[in-house]
């Protein structure tokens, strides 16, 4: 049973990404494939869309056995040190020794807390670099998707009628650096 | 003795912000006024120029009294743990128990890599949040600073005739939060 916590931003890039490098074990500085079984979101309420989107790539695209789930934590930005306290906690409520901390997604307050958390109960870093050149051809996706938001819904519910486009916001070049 | 040491990115906009905010005891989750009277900013090869426009910065406006230097961290890139540890320990190499550390530039495996330094001592973490309007001015000013790199590295030996355009780099309403 290991998971994977991750941080979100605006993006959805990097968390599925993450996920099968790791259970491949196509990853720089891991020793062979991390048998991921559960993926934790962390994010703020704001990016509601942006994990729909998360969960339709996990339900559409070939992932395999995984479970995911989100956790909201209860902030709604980073503006003071109760913020950063209150994201620091809600990675704590979920991580353990042993499992994946991605910090790539969401403000650096926010990968800084999960960062902190991650450590602090002896759970590796990870980071995952989308190639640059993807950017705009993610970002105009998402834009796209966003213009269909029921179907994004239904997706992430297992209807996968727009499966080419919620897999399509997948980046072929990703790579999957485990920093401690 | 007091250090605020902070990691460096693509534009020198926070740095300043960041040590006159903590001296004045303008920050959000500071208990008054810092006396921050040494600024170590660690950072790559790469980020020269965002460097001289720093030194600039300090040597031009307004600080009062404080020393700036540099650290420059022997990797290029964070590609891979070794790169991670080496930034790390770069930043231990100067902070300090009770100094502040702002993550807020550079990449966020720097800022992680800064903050689990700044953690292992016992230092403070700091961010400083530009307004996003400031962006495109800054990013404008930096542009035609970089037509006259002469002038910069003047400015930074403190022959201010750019003081305008370099003091210009600072934006008022940027706020400091203490976030540990």
């Amino acid at each position: 049973m290991v998971r994977l916590v991750v941080t979100l931003g605006t993006t959805p890039g990097g968390v599925y990404e993450s996920f099968i490098n790791l259970r491949l074990g196509r990853c720089i500085g891991c020793v062979g494939p991390v048998g991921v079984d559960e993926v934790y979101v962390v994010r703020s309420a704001s990016v509601e869309f942006t994990w729909k989107l998360v969960k339709a790539i996990f339900t559409c695209c070939d992932t395999g056995d995984v479970v995911i789930k989100d956790l909201v934590a209860p902030m709604e930005d980073m503006e003071d040190p109760e913020d950063f306290r209150r994201f620091m906690d809600a990675v704590l409520s979920v991580v353990r020794g042993g499992d994946y901390v991605d910090f790539t997604g969401g403000r650096k307050a926010m990968s800084v807390a999960a960062a902190l958390a991650a450590r602090e109960v002896g759970a590796h870093l990870v980071t995952t670099v989308v190639p640059p050149e993807e950017y705009g051809r993610v970002n105009e996706l998402i834009r796209r998707l966003r213009g269909v938001e029921g179907l994004v819904e239904e997706a992430a519910r297992g209807n996968c009628g727009i499966k080419d486009l919620v897999c399509g916001l997948v980046s072929g070049g990703a790579r999957t650096i485990v920093l401690m």
